[in-house]
C-alpha cells in the first residue's frame, strides 16, 4: 500500500513554534525528509527536549560535500519512499506555501497517485520581526504589508511607509532595494534587519532607507535575515549587539 | 508580585495548528483572556481533545448582549490581572501582530510596569489559502504577496498576476476592491474566496476580478473569508459546494 506524504512547516527554527499537528506528524512518520537548516534545527531541539521521534532522517538541504539535492531529486524522493509503504513527513522551513515550492511537491505527489497533506507553518516573515518588536501591521501607522524576496518584483512595490514591506534573502542585493524603496519612501524611511531570528547569532540592526546598506556593511550582517522596511520599525526593540536573549527565546528552555 | 502576560496567537481557528509554545503558556496559565471566535474555539477543541485548562477564561470578544470590550478597556483589564499577582494568556486569532492589535497591547502592558512575551500564530492569510490547495508564492507564477483588509489601502496596490493579494474582511468591499484591482491585473484575474477557513462552513468560490462580485452575491458568500487574487489561485483546489472535509481538518480528528 502507498504511503501518504505530509508537507509541515517547521517555522522559523524554534522547535516550541512547531505546531500540534506538525508534531503529531513527526511523531507518527516513517521517514522525514528535511532540506533547511531551519528544519533540520528543529528536529534536533525536540531531541534535546526529550521529545523522542523513530523516524528516519534524510537530510536533503546539505549532504556530505555540501550539495544539497535539486528539486526534482527532492520530488522524485518522496514519491520513491511513499511507493514503499512508509509515511513521510516532508519537513521545510518557515510556511511550505511561502517561497517553500511546497504545492510544487504537492502537485507533483498527487500526480504520481500519492496523497498528500499539507499542516501549515509559522513563516519567518511574521515571525523574525516579532521577535524584535516590530508588528507588521499597526494601528494609525500600517495597514497592509508586502513580502517579497531581494530578487523579485523590488522594482514594482507600491505605496509609503504604511506599507509594510518585508524582505527575505535581500541582505547581497540590499542596496539596491533600498535605493529603489528610496523613492516613494523617502530616504528616511526606517530599516530594521533581524540576523538569524530565533538563532544563537540573532542580531538587530536598525537604519533607514539612506543608511542601512552602509551600517550592515559595518556590521557584517550576514544571512540568513529578515529586513523590514517602514515606519512600523520604529515600534520595535532599540539596536542590540548580538546573541541578546529574548522573551521568545526564553520560552524555549 | 506583579504577573505577566503571554500574547499567543491561536491560529486560524484549528486547534491543531497552535504551536507547542503557545500550548505550554495555556497550560501555565491562571487566567486566559480570549478575544476572537477563533480564540475561544481554540480552547473548546483543546478540551474536546482531553487537554485540560486550568485557567479562568475570560471572553473579551462577545459579552452577554453581544457588545464586545473596546480595545482601552482589555488593555486596562491585562494590567489589572497582571498587578494581582496573575500570569496572563492574551489568546488572539491568527498572528498578535497582523491585524492583531498585539502590539499595541504590548506597549500599553509595558509602560505599566507588566512584563510581555509574544508567541507568533499563523496568520489566516497564509493557511486557509492553503487549506484550498492554493499557494502565495510559486515557482514562475508569483514571487511576492500583500496582505491587506478591504478597508485599507487598495487603491495602492501595486503589480500584476504574479504578485499576490490577500484580502481579509473583504467580503462587503469586494465589488469595489475588483474593480480597482482589474486595472492593473485584468478582469480575467482568477480570484478565490474562502470562507470559515478550517470551519464547519469552509467552502471555496472561484471566480475573476470581473465576475467574482456577481458570483459571490450568487453564493451568498459571508465573513468570515479570506480572498486571493492573482494566477497563484489556478494552483488550487476546485470550487467545492461547502462543508468539504480537507486534508487538514482530518488531521485534527
Amino acid at each position: 500500500m502507498t504511503g501518504r506524504v505530509t508537507l509541515v512547516g517547521a517555522g522559523p527554527g524554534n522547535a516550541g513554534l512547531l505546531t500540534l499537528h506538525g508534531l503529531r506528524a513527526l511523531q507518527q512518520a516513517d521517514v522525514i525528509v528535511a532540506d533547511r537548516l531551519g528544519a533540520r534545527s528543529v528536529l534536533t531541539q525536540l531531541a534535546a527536549d526529550g521529545i523522542a521521534l523513530t523516524a528516519e532522517v534524510i537530510d536533503v538541504g546539505k549532504l556530505p560535500g555540501h550539495h544539497p539535492v535539486p528539486q526534482d531529486g527532492i520530488n522524485a524522493l518522496l514519491v520513491q519512499l511513499a511507493r514503499e509503504g512508509r509515511d513521510v513527513v516532508r519537513l521545510k522551513g518557515g510556511d511550505p506555501f511561502v517561497f517553500g515550492r511546497g504545492r510544487e511537491e504537492q502537485l507533483f505527489c498527487e500526480a504520481a497517485g500519492v496523497p498528500v497533506d499539507v499542516v501549515p507553518g509559522i513563516t519567518s516573515a511574521i515571525a523574525v520581526p516579532a521577535v524584535a518588536g516590530i508588528p507588521l501591521t499597526h494601528i494609525g501607522i500600517a495597514t497592509a504589508f508586502t513580502v517579497v524576496t531581494g530578487h523579485d518584483q523590488i522594482e514594482e512595490l507600491p505605496g509609503g511607509r504604511d506599507h509594510t514591506v518585508v524582505l527575505l534573502m535581500g541582505v547581497t542585493t540590499l542596496g539596491h532595494s533600498a535605493h529603489v524603496l528610496a523613492a516613494t519612501r523617502g530616504v528616511d524611511c526606517p530599516v530594521a534587519i533581524i540576523e538569524d531570528g530565533y538563532g544563537e547569532r540573532q542580531r538587530v540592526t536598525i537604519g533607514t532607507l539612506g543608511t542601512i546598506a552602509g551600517v550592515a556593511a559595518t556590521r557584517q550582517v550576514r544571512s540568513p535575515a529578515v529586513i523590514v522596511i517602514g515606519d512600523v520599525v520604529a515600534l520595535g526593540a532599540r539596536e542590540e549587539p548580538g546573541s541578546a536573549p529574548t522573551r521568545i527565546a526564553e520560552l524555549a528552555g
